[in-house]
């Protein structure tokens, strides 16, 4: 896997870290926000941007998050800028923070892989109508519209140019269990080819 | 106030980000997590980091947020390597979520400002002997030491070296509050002298 192109973490085996994720997950089902996390870039200027996302599922056959973003928004120059991301994903029911550090990658209107076009393809269609709408708006951070702008309109099938998936593969995880006593906190270190180290360490 | 140094921001009058603030942390008390945000650092390395810290209050007068610290906490090295950090605090009640970056500082055993020492005495004392306990722990992030070394010990009233306040002074804050329709989102920008730019924007 190269830092820099996460899609080709494509068909490595199942990392060690998904097992006590998904299991954070299942556990916290209940609340809507359990598929909340924040995630930190580094902005165009230098300086560290972090920002609530929703995590929209795993790239297919993969150890990859992915999420969708506006290539109009500031964590699109962002990544463009600095492709590496640090994600926080607490789970307040279950009192445990997943850290998952690692290369971000952006799959837009123009990328020509056909399987990434294809997964930008099923997000879009995969998202509510409302979610959709957002893409229509008009543009992010700008002084605010009126109202009118924001008026619902027709969905195209094909998703709006301005729609990004995004790709968060990573290679560091840090799992943090607030409940033990003391608390417990495993890392995991990415190696080539889908080796993992995996180490209990103090909290 | 310069970028470098948040204790300046004493005597400053009420920032206009406070009361919508105090209104999130007020609707959402009933949950403990509701004052825990995320914290984006620059690791000395260049790369973004993320973690879940709790909220401990507002320095005395002043419109800037503190928490705590371990001086061995991979944070504290990025604090001191990239004095800036971005909040992120989603509040889960009220669906909203604040933004809040700024220059950030630390105040441990060496700082001679005599407030800010009297602060960090005085987080030291606010704090549970739970959460004390902790500062006598093993070195984090280290090979897991046996459970004994997690044995509860005496606390000092005087704060070990290793416990540091951190200060956090907001120079952006971005509000967004998802349970509008549109959403609605307001930027606040720092001036000099205490003077704040608020502006209404498309979310």
């Amino acid at each position: 896997m190269s830092d820099s192109d996460p899609s080709l973490s494509k068909a490595s085996a199942l990392a060690p870290w998904r097992s006590p994720l998904a299991r954070a997950l299942h556990r916290n089902r209940s609340q809507p926000h359990s598929r909340y996390f924040q995630l930190a870039t580094i902005t165009p200027a230098g300086r560290p941007a972090n920002r609530t996302v929703v995590f929209r599922g795993w790239l297919a056959d993969t150890n990859t998050l992915t999420l969708i973003a506006d290539h109009r928004s500031a964590k699109v120059a962002d990544i463009a800028a600095h492709p590496w991301a640090a994600a926080c994903w607490y789970f307040t029911s279950t009192r445990e923070q997943f850290r998952l550090a690692g290369p971000i990658q952006l799959v837009h209107t123009a990328d020509r892989d056909a399987a990434l076009t294809l997964a930008r393809q099923n997000s879009w269609e995969a998202l509510s109508d409302k979610a959709r709408q957002q893409f229509y708006w008009p543009h992010p951070a700008q002084p605010r519209s009126a109202d009118t702008a924001f008026d619902p309109r027709a969905i195209d099938e094909t998703p709006p140019d301005d729609f990004c998936l995004v790709l968060l593969a990573p290679h560091q995880v840090d799992h943090l269990e607030l409940r033990g006593d003391p608390q417990n906190r495993t890392l995991y270190s990415h190696h080539a080819d889908a080796i993992w180290d995996v180490n209990a360490v103090n909290p």
